[in-house]
């Protein structure tokens, strides 16, 4: 017989999922009501607004899909694009690649543009692509590279796009909450993100928008979309606010409940709030993790407050400090990914995760391990290098 | 600026989402855990082998989809349709119209049986359909119309499907746990459920099981799955047993603690006990309908026990009896669907729900409610019939 699951109390400094607030936590297990109760069509209208507010956006389309983040990009990517589109694609990172893989299984053409693993994407070579490519209809691009910690001028990627009379889809997974996200000042078309990440919430929600002029391609379309579980024209049908509600499929309810409750505590906050405590507890991190004689992977100006790259010193057993730090801290940080596996550790400091005590764990558990592993280190120097930008 | 949410406590009779166990909400409010944390990993195998019960299956890809139902629905037909193929569906109620619509996107044909809503799927009809189109490669169809409350003989039908050398792709949605489901032993190749009917876990997960020649058919496609997101060969690889974990998407980690939770709880009970459960409080419920005047929808032999579909009585407002139940005593009973809206309510004793306490409240309730319409019915008959029939 198998027994009921306990999970420990970790503290989570990966990429993601991020420490979950006790407020959310204690919002899912709320009684599970109808999906179509008048109620929880109450509780999809407020969603959408908290939404609408996290995105600065108007956009009428601005809803959470119900599934994880890369099921929102797919959601992107099967409304946006039709066989034979030609979309420029940025990758340099993990997810670039993964919206091209999107691209082709839809049918269309991606043109790469790539740029090296810890570089923002550059506007100049996109620019190009364009001049190269006039016929593209649609230009992706990661706004925060989970996979790097680095990020990208997606306002000026926006506006490129505009330029070019193509639409612009959006990977803001790690971005949004995290950093400035204007969706209408800048003009994003399309725009996915998830809620294990700034929001933290629990992972498996993927909170999207879709501006009037992506609306208006999905609407004349002339092939249906290829997924029915994303095809927007009937999740509109649920979500939208001028129709009698069109049953779709069941919402998942109890998880609405922990995203609804992430967006509250959001707006409580104010973003701009959020986004001053997220780059006031980065650069304490950064402050420790270099007195302690460790160097950040990306360059300062393109770093990601929310997921700080760190190079592994030389010598140093990755998997044998990541895996000290879980057991005798219970604390998780992140394994590099793909080309940079084995080079860095990413730590999130995410949302709720993105906090003083969390800055203060993460470098005394880091130094301690280390230490132990004979890396060669400054021992006693960050905590007092980051308790001087820390404040409560 | 937006409130924190408290739903009420409802009680949950309709077609699904279905009551949730305290025992499960307690769960789903764990803290969360990464998705690659050793614990986590060990969750994920406790998973498959408690789903594998679930199932009667031993097949190895046996897991559950980061996604409510319609994309487990969809995950089945991405990866086991190629352009081209023709697909034998069957429809009596909304979700074969569903699955047509999945085949198309898909870029395969459908031929359709049609059966009249209400009545199970025949299985003359089908192997006619066969005959007709021996180049058919799948039959699809559901096993326990959620819209009309109907059961066919999945049996008859998988086995019909092997004779014809086609894989079977069948909707346990509602039949999960609810009543008799054999996947081995029926040879069903692909198989898609939910967990918010008789699981009385929270909705937004797909539990899904695939026979090894499915899985062989999915290794040996020649064009790749649409969907990215749905992609079997890319899921085997976070989920498999015989590799390292590949990171795929992540996973909604405290879904996957009330899903491990419901099934420890049907673990716990058994399978059987639990079918037993809801025949008899089936039973029950439809002696007190019947004995307060009411009138069944569909044939006794093809009934379901966990989806009784009730007739409206001429001259009742629909809308106002579901509205006073819910308004009144916060219990919330399903619509008819499709062609049977207006005509019938769907009144769901599913997992957690299917107690003698919610035969007696809804009883009780529905008993109120229609005097005061003034509906023609016989007070004070409908306790004693089904109390007659229930134990505790």
């Amino acid at each position: 017989m198998t027994s009921s699951f306990f999970p420990p109390q970790r503290t989570l400094m990966g990429p993601g999922p991020s420490d979950v607030s006790p407020r959310v936590l204690g919002a899912v297990s709320r009684p599970t009501i109808g999906h179509l109760d008048p109620l929880f069509v109450q509780l999809m209208d407020e969603i959408k607004g908290l939404l609408q507010y996290a995105f600065q956006t108007e956009n009428e389309l601005t809803i959470p899909v119900s599934a994880p983040g890369s099921a929102g990009m797919e959601a992107c990517f099967v409304n946006l694009v039709s066989p034979g589109d030609t979309v420029i694609v940025c990758q340099n990172g993990v997810f670039g690649g993964r919206m091209k893989e999107n691209v082709e299984r839809c049918g269309g053409i991606a043109v790469m543009v790539e740029d090296a693993w810890g570089e923002p994407v550059s506007v100049d070579k996109t620019r190009a692509a364009f001049a190269e490519h006039p016929e593209a209809t649609l230009l992706a691009f990661v706004h925060a590279e989970t996979s790097t910690g680095v990020k990208s001028d997606a306002a000026a990627l926006c506006a490129l796009a505009k330029e070019n009379n193509a639409l612009s889809i959006v990977d803001t997974v790690t971005s949004l909450a995290g950093i400035e996200l204007k969706v209408d000042a800048w003009g994003a078309d399309a725009v996915y993100s998830g809620t294990q990440k700034c929001l933290s919430c629990i992972p498996g929600i993927s909170p999207v928008t879709f501006s009037p002029a992506a609306v208006e391609r999905i609407q004349n379309r002339e092939h249906k979309v290829q997924s029915w579980f994303l095809d927007m024209q009937l999740v509109m049908g649920y979500w939208g606010a001028n129709t009698k509600r069109a049953y779709h499929h069941t919402a998942p309810v109890n998880d609405l409940y922990a995203l609804h409750e992430s967006l509250v505590m959001l707006q409580e906050e104010g973003l701009e709030n959020a986004h001053a405590r997220h780059q006031r507890n980065h650069e304490a991190l950064v402050a420790g993790l270099e007195a302690m004689g460790l160097s950040m992977a990306v360059a300062a100006e393109h770093r990601l407050p929310q997921l700080n790259a760190v190079n592994i010193p030389e010598g140093v057993d990755d998997a044998a400090v990541r895996t000290a730090l879980l057991q005798d801290f219970n604390l998780e940080i992140g394994a590099g990914l793909g080309a940079l596996a084995g080079k860095t550790w990413r730590i999130g400091l995410m949302g709720y995760a993105s906090s003083p005590r969390n800055v203060v764990t993460c470098l005394t558990a880091l130094e301690a391990v280390l230490s132990r592993q004979g890396a060669t280190i400054n021992v006693g120097a960050a905590l007092p290098a980051a308790k001087a930008l820390l404040t409560d």
